[in-house]
């Protein structure tokens, strides 16, 4: 199939696999009350997302130009949430105006800017570890994210005073969480303030788990969560659940194939410059991660760095490689399906890549 | 003046001193026989680049896509070098086509896709240190950049067979190179290989010393390379002088004004939200650099952090910095006049921000 794809191969290709987000879709459906709001910063594909708007809840979104992207393509707002930790007043303004369906609250001052009819969520950050690495994590206090465990009993005080109904609690440990037991914790600890709230007569039966949903990067393979969802198939603490996953959706549907342009001699190893870089996959550049690379072609083997064609040193795929790669290959850059071209930039002005997908068969580009 | 422009404000603005980029350009203009090509990639906006036009030689451009924008905003062909480690066939016809006027030729294999009429720029990587950041060195020979020396000798063959002239030898010793000495090693390297060349019959004139000249981003000044200067209107290896600065030019031209839209605690510090991030200022989370920040207003100075409004922990601007902050103020983010906009990624949807010049006391939006 990839074969028949770079026939006429002009420009990198990211391959998407329509079975596969169907497949990650069902590895979470098995949970009774639960609803998938799909973080859509982590794949702005228009079609994805109307392929996706098919088989889940909704969408997660974090700025008005999020939602309003959705409206465009024909999502409605009552299958939007409104996340985000920088939300002005004229923003939360504009979801409320528009009838988007829930916002989930990162502060205390935020509850204090909705004026008019929305379901609340409240997003605690609950100082737990998610076993992730530093620059991903977003639940320990010392980051931006949520609402301090201490400021509940103001906000109890402001919410009976002003008659706010809370929809949810919620909460979010951070991306690339490999342990269930990290989700677990989570969910005690929330467990605990909602007691809190019931206490003073606030009953809040629904549990926003957020996302930060693992794949394998190395392995092209996603993590499950079967302990997770019978975990919550049991708990009596809440009756409805909501999950925001992204990456664990897409980032596995998708490759990229690209074109070795250049290699070059460097001592024992050489380097091989492909046609995408970090101005569509910045991944490696940033957060030092790996992506799968293999080649289309069978090759003798020997160290390669692989790097692409942006004018900067950072932006390089793997360093010392062992894999053969010649002048005019196709290598196969795995799980690009989340966080690469919603994260693309317009540094140096290159091409777009196109977006193809394969669905019962046919290819479409997308 | 600037709480002048941030009387109606509704989003980041980008505001640049026109002043500022003269100066710059001055600083580089008293060397004889020196020609000035901005590498646009550095800063993409329309009429910084108008601006620059009326003062300086022309342009470096690493894509087609740079040099189709060069030519959509009226810049001639004939002003424009191509550079980029990853020119395909097809890129070099096109340009040979449009008649741009040189291009920075990085590796034997290229100089076989060349068929037409362009000055060729042969970039060598001359495998020196530049006392620079791993990830911005371009010039050790473990990097992608430029000509290896040892393929000087097959050059030579081949130009001579097939009867190709070349208008230049040229090398980039990396960003942000402080010292002049790196510049001078580089210069007396490439003056050897220009022996070579001249010991088979090859007269090359012309010398490209690339750009990589630095700015102080804790302090807000450019560095300066007087030596330098002298040392090149003393040089009589070469008679004439290509330098490509980008970052020189404008990343100290221009500020940054953006809102802090929440404020949390942390202990004894406080966390600021600003309510631009990573989206357009990715330098702080790529490379951890440091931009100076101040705040418009005067305040008792505590412990903050400081960070952006984007859904990641990366999106940090400062960590524990000495300074006071408000809900409400408004920070100043030094030297973002390159490599801050030209980079910016759609991440998040947020909204653009606002581009606004000084030039003869009167503002203006761009």
């Amino acid at each position: 199939m990839i074969k028949k794809i770079i026939k006429n191969y002009k420009k990198p290709i990211f391959l998407y696999n329509y079975k596969k987000i169907i497949k990650n879709i069902k590895n979470i459906k098995n949970i009774k009350n639960i609803k998938i709001f799909y973080a859509i910063k982590s794949n702005y594909n228009k079609n994805i997302i109307k392929e996706l708007n098919k088989k889940i809840n909704g969408f997660e979104t974090v700025s008005i130009g999020e939602i309003k992207f959705l409206n465009k393509i024909g999502i409605k707002n009552k299958r939007i949430i409104f996340s985000g930790v920088c939300k002005k007043k004229r923003d939360i303004k504009y979801a409320i105006k528009k009838k988007v369906s829930m916002i989930s609250v990162e502060s205390f001052e935020e509850i204090n800017k909705i004026k008019g009819k929305i379901k609340i969520i409240l997003k605690y950050n609950l100082n737990l570890k998610g076993g992730t690495k530093k620059e991903i994590t977003t639940c320990k206090k010392d980051n931006k994210f949520g609402i301090r465990s201490n400021e509940t009993n103001k906000i109890i005080k402001f919410i009976k005073k002003k008659k706010i109904k809370i929809y949810a609690l919620g909460f979010h440990i951070g991306s690339q969480i490999k342990k269930v037991k990290y989700y677990i914790k989570a969910i005690k600890s929330i467990e605990k303030i909602k007691k809190i709230y019931l206490s003073k007569g606030i009953k809040i039966k629904t549990l926003n788990i957020g996302g930060g949903f693992a794949i394998n990067y190395r392995k092209n393979k996603v993590f499950y969560y079967d302990k997770l969802w019978k975990f919550l198939n049991k708990n009596k603490s809440f009756n409805n659940f909501i999950i925001e996953p992204g990456r664990y959706i897409t980032a596995n549907s998708c490759l990229t194939i690209s074109k070795v342009v250049y290699t070059k001699k460097v001592n024992k190893k050489k380097i091989a410059i492909i046609d995408i870089g970090m101005e569509s996959i910045i991944r490696p550049a940033l957060y030092k991660s790996v992506h799968k690379i293999v080649n289309l072609y069978k090759r003798i083997k020997k160290y390669h760095d692989i790097v692409g064609p942006i004018c900067e040193t950072t932006d390089t795929f793997q360093k010392n490689k062992y894999i053969g790669i010649k002048k005019g290959d196709f290598l196969i850059i795995k799980d690009t399906g989340s966080y690469c071209l919603s994260m693309r930039s317009i540094y140096n002005m290159r091409e777009k890549p196109l977006e193809v997908i394969i669905k019962n068969k046919k290819i479409k580009v997308i």
